[in-house]
């Protein structure tokens, strides 16, 4: 998307035609500054000192590690080497076992003189497929958004609220939840985005108003508390958010407060979307309370970094440094409170039938 | 309550037996210190600097005030023009106004001479009450948390969630939402309280946590997200919440992200109370949503302050210097999800009949 008018994507090669640059997003919203990967360690560290998140992202970044490595040596102990490495540093992200199992597959098969280019080729394509992706949700959900725009007289500004990030700089380019909002407002609706502060590690504060600003979307940053007081109010006209896993069944599992707007929503007859790919969905779990909350350090809610009057970032703590703080990262919003899900094949109802009408291949699959 | 196992007030005589000492609350939870008020002018500073805050103290700051200034000039005008900056200090706290105008009512028709052992002895008066009040609070919400406690089959810890700083800080002593929670602490009931970080201004991570660890009461500090979770797993039950405004027909106007978590208690058949003084009620509001929801500096969620690790207090910036913040204060929620309201008075249902069951002097009022 745009950044100052100049198009970015969140992982390139340089025009070096070697080296892989990304966005340093541990700085943002404060310094926007790019970072050259040149080594395997340098994507590795990237990953584990999140300059990149986002699944997708780091499966991208693990790619182009895994290509990196071929510069040096292209034999197979160290395509093994580089997965490890690369596997170690963020254990629990989806999408990077899947990126570095595709390199592998990809890779093992060629002479090693091919396998460079042929790495870099990979790489590259496991990102436009990513991109690709991100874009066919974005047309589905403009649909979405269109619709209920217009249901409602086309009021401007129509009012979406958005929950942690799931844009561009999660993804390659586009995002999940908001590349319907990136369509919408590139396709002159006047979107105006409600983001969610995102406690506690500020992911909308940070990221998603970042990225909204440099694309020109009129946004405001609200308190997580605030949502439910904006639908009492009539101030919110739809809800988008990303998922981390979904059942088969439609439970979403996503940024802990998720839940909280869902009820929320529901209660205030706000549509309320969850946009993903299909990779999110668990085609093994047929309940939402089976998946595992991941706990995070607590520190992440005891301490928050900004910006200093002087333009340094500090980090401050917040609560006394006697009490205890525990750090709940997803929470799952029951399938009952998803009003649809928006999918790189289109939406459906976030419900076992809804979710085989899209992907019918799935379907025994998913009643064995 | 205790601090470090010596019982404090919120506001007290100093020993001089003229000064008035209060707890500066601006820096809390990091350095604890007394501020020694002498004249009409540190009375008004301490209120709008907000060394103090919370309603009772509020009240009870500017009764000393009043005070204060009868030692310099006891004449009538001294008393209106002291009413007059002590009332632009805050103008929208309800117990200010009030008590300004016991103290006039007290004092004016008394010879000049005898006013300021008056208004000592109405100012201390003034306190007591509240304390008073807030002890009832306490003891009948005491039965409550028992009897939850009981029917769940005794669980150790027995988990009670609230939501921003309704503790003796807020107050003289007790608190309201948490003097129950002391009551039941000291009562050898084993209460651990998920302490809600309340963004944007953090009364919670910052004056709960720091009240509740002073006191000696197990507690955690969690993320605004996180309690919609908690219940969803059965990890809370029971939410105290206090409440600065509520109509005769029980709709509760509280701090901004209670209606999210009476919400989710509804979903998840935890009780859900409301500890409230009955100088709360609206007795003129038959529906919450005409409640007036105060909009405050958006500085307060775009910038925080926290300890640096050399020690010194520093603000920092959340969200990029381009993106707008809004700050909403207070939600509604409707009577329908409160449990119970505890009231100095005792118990009753969120209702018109509940509350004029216990308040009859004000029934025809009401019906009016």
């Amino acid at each position: 998307m745009l950044i100052n008018g100049e198009h970015f994507r969140s992982i390139w090669l340089n025009d070096d035609g070697w080296r892989v640059n990304i966005i340093d997003q541990t700085t943002l919203p404060f310094n926007f500054s790019l970072v050259h990967l040149s080594t395997l360690q340098d994507a590795a560290c990237a990953i584990s000192d999140m300059n990149v998140r986002g699944a997708p992202l780091i499966g991208a970044t693990a790619a182009y590690g895994i290509a990196l490595t071929m510069r040096n040596d292209a034999g197979d102990s160290a395509i093994q080497i580089a997965c490890d490495t690369l596997h170690a540093t963020r254990p629990t992200a989806v999408n990077l076992p899947w990126a570095l199992g595709e390199m592998k597959q990809c890779l093992l098969p060629l002479p090693e003189k091919d396998r460079e280019i042929a790495a870099y080729n990979k790489a590259a394509e496991i990102c436009d497929a990513d991109v690709k992706t991100c874009k066919s949700i974005g047309e589905h959900g403009l649909k979405i958004v269109r619709k209920l725009w217009e249901e409602k007289g086309k009021p401007n500004p129509f009012h979406i609220l958005t929950h942690c990030n799931a844009g561009w700089l999660a993804c390659v380019d586009w995002g999940t939840a908001l590349a319907p909002i990136y369509l919408a407002h590139d396709a002159g609706i006047p979107v105006h985005v409600w983001v969610d502060e995102t406690r506690p590690r500020n992911q909308g504060a940070a990221l998603t108003a970042f990225e909204l600003g440099a694309h020109g979307v009129p946004h405001t940053v609200i308190a997580d508390n605030a949502g439910g007081h904006l639908m009492q109010i009539g101030q919110v006209h739809m809800v988008i958010v990303g998922s981390d896993r979904t059942t088969f069944t439609g439970d979403v599992c996503n940024k802990i407060g998720t839940y909280l707007k869902a009820l929320a929503a529901h209660e205030s007859h706000v549509p309320f979307y969850v946009a993903l790919p299909s990779t999110t969905i668990d085609w093994s779990l047929a309940n939402g309370s089976a998946i595992p909350i991941e706990m995070r350090n607590p520190v992440e809610l005891s301490h928050v970094r900004g910006q200093a009057s002087d333009g340094s970032i500090q980090e401050v703590r917040l609560i006394p440094s006697e009490s205890r703080a525990k750090n709940y990262a997803f929470d799952v919003t029951p399938a009952k409170y998803v009003s649809g899900l928006i999918t790189e094949r289109g939406i459906c109802t976030a419900s076992e039938d809804g979710i085989t009408s899209l992907f019918p291949e799935r379907k025994r699959k998913a009643a064995e």
